[in-house]
């Protein structure tokens, strides 16, 4: 897979050259490729803090700091599989529907070519049309990371399209299996007590943080083996269900969550699972001075990829 | 008008309590008012960077600088008229075409109870429902601080209602008379030679930064005085019209701009004019490490609240 | 206690209104509310970096981020309680024996209307003339979350009243039951291996960072609740005691303190002490580039806010 | 005088060694040297953003830019006189009367070893006590660089020691002549329009901002060598008096200044007067986020220091 | 020349796609454009602050604010000539003199390929480097935007090749004619008055900040195409010749230089002449918090692109 | 030791005087201390971004937080020992060749005279230099915080002399006992599976971040102290093994190390081995927006101080 190799930092100092995902090539055909690495650089459906729609730019930008092998698993994920960068999706930063299809379009395009995507977002309205073009076949599970369920109905005015709404949306469309989702880091004050119900209703297995660290990271990776079983099963990394101190570029911060190291074990301990695209979303460089999110988000990108190339390659056998 | 004073400096220091638009009441009902200061806190008419949202808190916090009098005319505009903080319009962050409707009901609202309006946006599309709120009755004049004409058409997938396009709107809605209208440091790089093709067809008078510097300060308050005459005119600052090292915070940076003494000499030299309202747009915190952007504004906004005062008080006689 | 609702987000977004504290109504007569939140936006008493003069502004501002419930408790403090933003004192920024006077008294007021007050600093030295305002009729106890004892005598030039001593002048006026007041987080370099030497031989309770981290939140919570007892308590929240990563913005960072959740588990276990109120002081916003110190200052003010109000609830039976 | 050298930058980069004023020796005795550059790191008369205290820590780091010989006049301060760091002076950041003394004796110290001041501050209170320190035999002159008169007689609870009291208090205390004093660059909204009559009343000549641009750098410095005529005079450079671009980092910025090349060629107009000290003051680094404001006030200071060697070297004969 | 077409920001909004130098196309082969932007991310030539490695990739970022026609000029650079990003130049950051061997190697591939350069630094070193490869044939002339001159001979330990001294040894190796050499901006202290004697005693024309002006804008351009004639020229624009509020991220910041609007005049005076390639070098963004540094950067390419553009279609007739 | 005492707070506020290391009196003479503190400021090894030239500035700066005594330990090292500030070494930014030598030069001056060495870097090759100077006559051991092992071969254009091959070069001219060496932290993703080869193969013990975990901070120091032996040791501490959100401002950031609290207590747990010297490096104070790397760089050094403090005296006798 050698034309899809990342730039040499022996021939390309790290902080040179274009700044594509993991220094990867520029493709635009997704039938080239195993894995897609994809911006949707859009925001529109934040309801406090915008800026997401900057989160591709400097993730990829920090993405220069990622090297070839994973340290411990010792995957490498481009020794497995062919990725590359595809780009960013068109978006509409004033229209969200029209956002909603054309987002929808390019991933379907991308898993018709036989493409797996990872996405960097964007705000977490994202992964909605996401799974419209990767899971219309069946619906999914879910390892979703977050400080909030995302469940909600509506919010001002009657909107059904935010960063608060997709998993209800993607649940009601059939997309996304309940019974098969984890939800982990959740935590903030509440609009009222039955801000996660919804979640609770359809059978998601609600992770708050209180729970995560009274369980521990070992059994929190065990249960969400557990729920996702071995169906085919997305990865949704909102970046806010970190501590803020990790990730203090991101519109919706909420006090207390759990450390980087900690969702580096938590991802590593997905491998062996039927993934089929991930995301990393709400990073916000605005609110980012020292970077540190950006780097982080592209941290995350890499761990995903690594177990994500590792499912890929398993199922070409 | 004892009651609408500003918190005293004496008896509270300037960081000290609430931070409503220059330390004055925040108050409800428009009827109590002559001059009405609201905050327009939406940015979803930007295609390029937001943040504009955030404007109208940090103009408030920065208006705390700004004392009673006027150095140079020694306008009081709180011995002119009772003026207030109407605090922030219900916007709605996901839905152009509901905030639009929101907005220009909230300055109807104050135009029928018979106050004038001075807005914090925000990006510049709020101007237009603030026009449709205020100029119903008969086109308006404007004095229109800007690096950009604003009068596009249509932007991404079809979008008539964007920060580019609100002033090619409220010609078409009647509620702007490009014959009276002048457009004060109009630069930058162009999708096309006929980007300000409308601002010309029209009849809208363009003073490009570079005939501004050949005009010189006085000349262009001439022009802009007898573009817009004796009839009813409104004042609109787009911060980008200013070298953005005197406002970083903003969207659309062009670099290439008049300063801010000079923008306080043209917002001086309105004096006498019948101004009917003014806003101050596209200060974006986010991109504001310094604040100095907000300070500008906040200043921008008490330049044209001395003007607008005497105007006042000249109308009531 | 319909009209001491925080502005509903989907009315108005979080971004928008007024930047009052959880944007609660501002209230002027500490007789309208059970719980009143109030800015002491003053730092003279600051030996090191000032800045906290304008905590208060900050944490108004990222109390917008706080919903009503609490997510783990369920507390509802705006059902259980009338609850408003009192405003700031008014404080004298070049004299500190003039403004510990005005603070005493404002608090005093409060007290007396009936209010339990839940302050923002400011520096740590406000706490000592709260207490003269609201402990004058007998000593109280405290939980004290700090990196430093402050319980030192004298500093530069024989000043008796800095941030570095307000509870030993509590204890010497009679204020403060140092027998029953607990200190937890205590480090960083000494100027003398005594330097901590009034709170021991005074009887307090002194939770070193290192024994903190030996015994354990739950064992620290217990230890908390038995040196208080069931006695009238107050609680003080330095947030420097919090490593610095969670707090940069403040005048006296010590590394290696505790996280923020588990500042959170440590407050929610007060619930069902005796609480007659609390503070939130050294949020210091000049040193806080992202942002994060103020919004963990106002999280920390809700979590304080839910175990008052059911303090309060409990008293009225 | 070649034991009072800049370190050499061909053998110490500029961003190596200790950071003292313009690379110079550190020197204790004021005996030793003609020029003493001194630190006052003191902001407790600061009535709104504090942080100058910080001021002469970056304007000695920001001073390493600054190399041996002036460009324009070629004056080369080194080998005109004897020039040292003395180090700051021991403040009292809690009382301001402790301060002042403080002050006071430390530069008539200086001023009894016949070394001439130029100091960095520190808010604008600080010139009185250098004034109290070294014009105690007869009044002098001044240039005074400013945005603000800081001749108000009382602030908040009747503080009379303010940053904005010195030139009232130096007048009164027949430390400055004000019919021997020029202040350039006045402006800002005022709390009366008598915000500067006592300027006004005592002869002091004000050039307002308007009035700056509308005589001209060139007429300004002759307006200001005539009103300090051929008597002792003392440079006050406070960095409001430029437009905030260039140094947002203070604690009460006006829109509208100076630029920092035009204040250049005021001070470089200033050679032959019969210069006694100098000051830069205001600059507070917490405010700064690039550091602009620190390296145009050590560069002041370079440009102050130029005319006051030029002045010592021509008295010495 | 459509296939080197910038992105269309109403297919694409421009915080989206790749981050290529004005959104053109990446290209590899320089026989395929007429004009080659290319990076260079290097800055070991720096005595001082570093960061300009990081310089190509941030203006990259900015450079997609760039829309494709000149405002003034009408200038449509793609339409005239093939424009493409040819990516950045491998440099080795650790050794000065492989490096100006890489840096050379490149410019004289695209310079035999028949393409003309437009780089992005990098520190100023890299002019010697790009010159050794375009200028082999004859010395060229240079208008040169600068603070400094860049002629001395050593720096520290002997060091011969360092961003102060490419323009002796570009004089030296024949490469550049110093009577067809104009340096624009020269100010700052000096080590000693005879800092820029070199350029002097070889004929360029220095214009320091006092003669620019003294002369004013439109004479600094008629001498500029007085002294280098119809012959080649190279136009080299170190972005700190700007003042540095327009600049503050930059390796060594002068107080006191020209404004971005009369940079872009004096680029666009330069119509008409035999253009061969430019530069923008030294913008160092980890100084430079806002962006706006990056942003002149990029604006300051696009100037310099319109004029070569036109050279080249000149030239080709 | 009166003599060598850090100024007292109660007579120079800590934000005044001279920014020394711990504000220590300033020495030329290392004969005339037991532990020289010096500074290194020089990141020519730096492969990717630089800044850590700026180091030893920031860290002084950030030191005036230290206080004289050990919170913990209770160690005083300044009445163990006399330690002063020895300034920098002069450094050359533009080659390497020559800076090895110069630092060389400088330690080994120092440990003739009998002083032992802490210094603040500059990046980590700065450590070989060093050891050349103070372990000639002896390969000596090694604790080494760190996210790297720093034992590469060779970089970008085979050179040999980064701050990714210290330790392979001191193993190499026999100034390091491989065997007697541990590093800490070591993470991130790798070039290849290879990249720690050479540190197993030579016999150092690598604690990987998932090694130290699962070990807990007892056992790690525990297995250090067995590593080294009562053999001369040496300490060497790169800010990147922390995590990042402690220590943002370094050149190679990997997410998921381990805290200061947790360094701290690594530390301390040195105490009573055969300490020979130490070091602080990869503080890169322009991507340090809160200062808090810089904070937590001297304050590392502080405790190292302390800990070699007691090893000198304890050698002493």
């Amino acid at each position: 897979m050698d034309e899809f190799e990342p730039v040499d930092a022996k021939e390309m100092p790290r902080f040179g050259g274009h700044a594509t995902f993991m220094r990867l090539p520029a493709v635009d055909d997704p039938a080239l490729v195993d894995i897609a690495l994809i911006g949707v650089p859009w925001d529109t459906g934040t309801t406090n803090r915008a800026g997401a729609r900057h989160g591709p730019r400097e993730i990829r930008n920090m993405s220069s700091f990622l090297r070839r092998v994973h340290a411990v698993s010792h995957l490498a994920p481009y020794d497995l599989c062919k990725v590359a960068d595809l780009g960013d999706v068109s978006v509409n930063p004033i229209e969200v529907m029209d956002t909603l299809e054309r987002v929808a379009e390019f991933f379907a395009r991308v898993h018709e070519a036989g493409a797996v995507p990872l996405s960097a977002g964007g705000d977490h309205l994202i992964t909605l049309p996401i799974m419209r073009g990767i899971a219309q076949d069946r619906p999914v599970g879910m390892v979703h990371f977050d400080a909030h369920c995302d469940t909600s109905d509506e919010y001002f005015g009657g909107a059904r399209y935010t960063h608060g709404t997709p998993f209800r949306r993607t649940v009601e469309e059939g997309l996304l299996d309940p019974k098969r989702t984890i939800q982990i880091g959740i935590r903030g004050s509440m609009y009222s007590a039955q801000d996660w119900q919804y979640s609770y209703d359809t059978g998601m297995r609600v992770i708050t943080i209180e729970k995560y660290f009274e369980m521990g990271v070992e059994a929190v990776i065990a249960e969400a083996r557990r729920v996702v079983g071995d169906g085919p099963t997305y990865v949704s990394f909102d970046v806010d269900g970190l501590d803020p101190v990790y990730a203090p570029g991101t519109g919706t911060p909420e006090i207390g969550g759990y450390s980087t190291f900690e969702a580096q074990q938590m991802i590593r301990g997905l491998q062996g699972l039927d993934l089929i695209g991930g995301d990393v979303v709400e990073v916000a460089p605005p609110f980012d001075p020292s970077g540190n999110t950006a780097l982080v988000g592209a941290t995350m990108m890499f761990e995903i990829l690594c177990v994500l190339a590792d499912a890929v390659a398993r199922r070409r056998g």
